[in-house]
């Protein structure tokens, strides 16, 4: 019997690839994980949505199927705002969302989305991948037992749609405005009105004088709304320069999966977070041609430098009062500021002097 | 005895994975798959040779060891310029190197490199993945019996030091310069004279005045070739806004390939490509800083807008007759312009107006 034994070892570790020698591999483990993943977006939600499927397919062909991902929307877990919860408490082994909804849960989870003021798409992709920045953002995630991933880029978020021109930082004071996070705190310090209302409710609002002002992405994504068809002025961005999402993790979890399908994991994730960007790049391409041909009247405008000025100084305030009170924000605020003064003076004589002398 | 086979053979599917319900997969073939990859960079090249290995360490770590790529660097295999006909035989499985470097052999491959007064790194990218590119590049290279998938790119290139100011055409018409390519039959038709000299030779030939000006990449590279030692001008780029490398597949052998390793493959190629680009923006913007603090004198000029003109005049005019010479370079070349147009103008309004607004 136990010669028997022995050759049905032997057999095994052939077939299943144990045998060590170079032409298979030590791979045995063909169960099928099934990983839940909660978004943040509605179902069928554009290019947000988009990057999820695109990751779960990236993980399922690449895994031949051991990596089964499925996705609830909002839809059907019926809580947008709850995606850090559910996947630190198990009840999601992932997340797709943004990093900067957390701020009420953990203040220095805001640096890793964008900043009022900040590095542009690649200048903050450089930072994560290589000037520390996923290091950053791991610290602040593991505290929770989490692991946060980019999660696919915007671009450039446009100002907003505004009813009026802002021509100097009198007529931002009491300016109602649909304008969240970081941004709405830097607009209040100048004296305006930031509020939040339903996405559904937005257009609503902004044609009937509720708010004056609303930004929400740019082209890829506020073509679909219609805000083009009753404001007349489009401002250019200066609160989300690059808005990046997240995948979020369960770290218990991750760790029960076999090391090459946590490999496969985080690369689909990664690859489907560059994917989204330039996929939101070419929508606002379209986008933007296509609104530009239906309404020629929309008016892009940009904020005069004295408004810029004042906005610059109330954000530098709120980050200086940050670092104050927090020393792991302290250290993260440095390592962009100190990224972002080396990149853009590379930006300045790479892909901007470029634009402009192509554009003159 | 046979009840003791079913047995084993029970055993067998069970840990191998082959019994069809849904807790294991059907994946059975653990054989190792070696696959040969030539680049065209020397031994430890950085960044550009980085990206290779980056390749091969995730293409290895995703499919636990399934695939094991041997990278052979132009110190091994004597041929950086015969990537494309070592892979097209079949002596090497991939390759590494830039699509530009084939239009000797095949006219429509110069297009997926980069183009003078071109797209930059995310207006392209988005062309590969949504706006046709790689479709005509699938093209082009299928009747290789080749595939080719983008490869890293170097973000956009310096215009190249020179030892004199450029304030006219006329200070171009004559002057020697190394500058390859496409972007040297663009100079030469306005009078420059185009040279090409190894790379082991362009600092003395700039020292002595062999060549009058160069361009080699930008700071990410340049630094550690010294130019800015030996010549006081740098200026910003037109002639290759977007450098894109690409990794080359021979068809017959990414056939032999089971699916799942197909998927790895293609996508740890791409991944590796993106994390190229932000690795060379990352190093642009260190070497920039640190040549700025070492040498304050360097000065970076740009061309003017006459001289701009005459470059964009004799460009449109090159490309007009490639069109007309061939079917597929028209389609490439009228693909290109119209997503550029598109895209462009969403740069105009988001990146390119806020790096604007605020360097003022």
């Amino acid at each position: 019997m136990k010669i028997l034994l022995i050759a049905i070892s032997a057999l095994f570790l052939s077939a299943c690839g144990g045998d060590g020698n170079n032409s298979t591999t030590t791979q045995k483990d063909d169960t099928i994980y099934t990983l839940k993943l909660a978004e943040t977006w509605p179902s069928n939600f554009p290019i947000f949505g988009d990057s999820t499927k695109e990751f779960a397919r990236l993980a399922k062909e690449m895994s031949n199927g051991r990596l089964n991902i499925q996705i609830d929307s909002k839809n059907k877990h019926k809580a947008p705002l709850g995606i850090f919860d559910m996947v630190k408490a198990g009840q999601y082994d992932l997340g797709h969302s943004a990093s900067y909804y957390w701020k009420g849960k953990d203040p220095n989870t805001l640096y890793f989305t964008t900043m009022p003021f900040g590095m542009t798409a690649s200048e903050q992709h450089a930072w994560f991948e290589y000037g520390g920045g996923q290091e950053l953002m791991d610290e602040v995630y593991a505290k929770h037992g989490l692991r946060s991933i980019i999660g696919g880029n915007t671009g450039n978020q446009m100002g907003g749609w505004f009813q009026k021109e802002i021509n100097s930082i009198k007529d931002l004071q009491g300016l109602k405005m649909r304008i969240p996070g970081f941004a709405g705190d830097v607009m209040a310090r100048v004296g305006a009105k930031p509020t939040n209302i339903p996405a559904g409710e937005l257009y609503t609002a902004l044609e009937r004088g509720t708010i004056d002002a609303l930004e929400w992405v740019g082209p890829s994504l506020d073509l679909r709304m219609g805000f083009h068809k009753i404001a007349p002025y489009y401002y250019t961005g200066w609160h989300e320069p690059a808005t990046e999402l997240q995948f979020l993790i369960n770290l218990k979890k991750f760790d029960t999966l076999p090391k090459d399908l946590q490999n496969i994991l985080i690369s689909a994730m990664k690859l489907a977070a560059y994917d989204m960007y330039v996929h939101s790049e070419y929508a606002s391409a379209q986008n933007w041609a296509n609104m530009k041909k239906e309404y020629p009247n929309i008016q892009v405008k940009t904020f005069p430098n004295s408004v810029f000025n004042a906005l610059r100084k109330a954000n530098d305030e709120l980050l200086e009062e940050r670092a104050q009170a927090n020393p792991v924000a302290s250290r993260i605020i440095q390592s962009q500021k100190d990224y972002l003064e080396k990149a853009r003076a590379w930006t300045q004589i790479s892909d901007q002097s470029y634009l402009n002398s192509q554009s003159k």
